[in-house]
């Protein structure tokens, strides 16, 4: 049942994409002439507790549409993760403003926050109706073959790699792009992406799936550079030694966490720098450079995949039509049942709160430091209809003259 | 006079355009009957050195156009600055090939070894044309209204902007992005590019044009952030102190030169995390992040101007037509002639040779901080016809009900 107020709002990570997946609730909710009010809340819960919302209703088509292809949560984001006090709040707000669905935009966090909101509601005897709308860049929730915002991340990481190849065949050295990505490695795998040519980089990719060595690493490197002249490596921000201890960690002074207890991976270049230092250190090669591709990911202007654009759109509307078909809570999940076809179902949301999925073994290289060809079926329908190519000249070498 | 065998060469760093150049000069040579010869020399000087010449005369058309599309140079690079010695092989090298016109397809220090080249020629009696056609994302070639690779450059600083400024929005706190540029600040300026609101950041925008003063950045910053609980920040990797000595130089341990003295500013994120960490010890702002664009600047797949695409190409057979109708070595440069509207010169070497141009002071805001509209209004129509924008939800607040 859709019935009365509903209200929407966006959690965590911004994406691409995830302003289409608003706009698929907005223009969903418009068709169904039992919802007496389309609110949405400004920074995810934090919003819900401040009564800081705006009347959705009121937005024109066309500026939702504008809107839909703007990047980033344009209702504001939140990394709060409430508790049970915090939860007790959020109902008094919700049942003062008589919403009766709750339609939450967010990763595994969010949805963890909703699964709280749904239990704390259902023993409170409120009539909450909590829909959990999918979107990460991590790729990393449960049951999902993957989710809204990570095609669109992916594309730029492909599309980076593809680039920084070209620029290192260009100016031959060693260089190494730090993904984002803290548990699951799929965005590092996408920076396999654009490789067409069998000697494309990136040459080395470093998962979270696998243990991180620095000796493997710096041997995996010469060897690279001694058959290529070159390399280029794609590491995940996540990697960590034997012990799940982050690399990253080994040189950090000071330990930055959110409130979800997680340390702060992004937002600095030290990464990069601790390895290309290693490099540097290890070997005679004179060129090593790193870049730390950040905030830029998940956020860059005009870098979307048409599939996730459409994909993002449709798990808002779909959250509407189960709201309205379904007599219960859920997470909307997508589901490959063709090549390349998707399926839209309502899951339970235990099955995806706080629970995270990593790449299977069959989509990483035993030697732990490439894809493999399911990786790569699996990516390529993602990346989109418009993803561009890198090629070469194909000119046959003019004989020497002088030398020889 | 366009007679014999051409050779053509790309040095420096590479941009997304650069090929454009190169197919510019090779499909414009195949019409003129004079040409007896196309070749190109991979790794620029160095592979003349080397006599590693390919055949550019057996490329098909519709492979040099996927090249063309393609970002960085498709030739590869160098940063060898040929002296004296260095000249004399080249000369031996273009003599035994029978090169009668030269192409070199690079910025300042590029069209400073074709000076050095073409006067080494002049010398030793050598009947060499030179042509230096014009690239590089810095925008520091004298002469020239902009140089091709810059707009495409820019394109990706102002979207890469407008979208770290909506994921600021979405999760407030300080941003600070580092953009490439040594001297010149005029694609750390491009960071305004896509700003539409009078809120969006940048807010701050750093240049090498100004002596940067970590007391004033650090109040600077807790002005904007006291302004709208936030704060976008767009710093030059080559920001420096009065005396002129680069601020990254206070924390490297090493500082790495390249073969033209200069030193290395990019392929590290120190610079961002010398920043943040100042002004995460100077304020009790929770959230600073840093960013460096680093190598994507210039090389990401997919994000180029139009306009840069069909000026780079432009260049490239502007520069072989000029060959054929001006018995001269020289500099093609772009003038802006209206608006928007460009017209094509050889100017002399001399005039661009290893000089270097920076921001005039009318495109910079007197606060040291920002850009004028007088930028505004030279860098949009560079920035091509298909830049997308950020938009904003408009509806409004709904009245609470609990608060207040």
């Amino acid at each position: 049942m859709l019935q009365g107020k509903i209200l929407v709002a966006q959690g965590g990570g911004p994406t691409a994409v995830i302003n289409q997946s608003l706009v698929g609730v907005v223009l969903e909710a418009r068709q169904h002439s039992t919802v007496t009010g389309i609110y949405g809340a400004m920074h995810g819960v934090s919003g819900i507790l401040s009564e800081d919302f705006i009347d959705l209703a009121k937005e024109t088509e066309a500026n939702l549409e504008l809107v839909g292809a703007t990047p980033c949560s344009a209702l504001g984001s939140t990394r709060d993760k409430p508790d049970l006090e915090y939860c007790q709040k959020i109902f008094k707000v919700l049942q003062a403003h008589e919403i009766g669905t709750f339609f939450y935009i967010g990763g595994n966090d969010s949805s963890d926050a909703l699964r709280i909101l749904a239990e704390e509601a259902a023993n409170a005897d409120y009539p909450l109706r909590c829909i959990h709308i999918p979107k990460t860049i991590d790729n990393d929730l449960m049951i999902n073959d993957h989710t809204p915002g990570f095609p669109s991340a992916a594309k730029f990481v492909a599309s980076a790699f593809a680039g920084v190849n070209q620029d290192n065949k260009a100016l031959p050295g060693v260089y190494v792009g730090i993904v984002m990505g803290r548990h699951a490695g799929f965005l590092t795998a996408a920076s396999a992406g654009a490789r067409r040519y069998e000697d494309d980089g990136p040459h080395l990719i470093y998962l979270p799936e696998r243990v991180f060595s620095m000796d493997s690493f710096l041997e995996d490197i010469k060897r690279v550079n001694a058959r290529f002249g070159r390399c280029v490596v794609a590491v995940s921000e996540g990697i960590h030694d034997a012990d799940g201890t982050p690399i990253v960690t080994k040189l950090a002074k000071e330990i930055e966490k959110d409130a979800h207890g997680n340390i702060q991976l992004s937002g600095t270049g030290a990464l990069a720098d601790l390895l290309t230092d290693a490099i540097k250190k290890d070997t005679d090669i004179s060129r090593v450079r790193g870049d730390t591709f950040g905030y830029l990911q998940r956020s860059f202007l005009g870098c979307v995949s048409d599939v996730d654009q459409r994909e993002a759109r449709e798990v808002g509307a779909r959250g509407v039509q189960f709201a309205a078909s379904e007599d219960r809570d859920g997470s909307v999940t997508i589901n490959r049942v063709g090549d390349y076809a998707v399926e839209y179902r309502l899951d339970e949301l235990d099955a995806i709160a706080g629970k995270t999925k990593i790449m299977s073994d069959d989509m990483i290289d035993p030697s732990g430091v490439d894809v493999t060809p399911v990786f790569m079926d699996y990516l390529k329908p993602l990346l989109g209809s418009n993803m561009p190519g890198a090629y070469r000249l194909e000119a046959p070498k003019v004989a020497k003259v002088l030398a020889g």
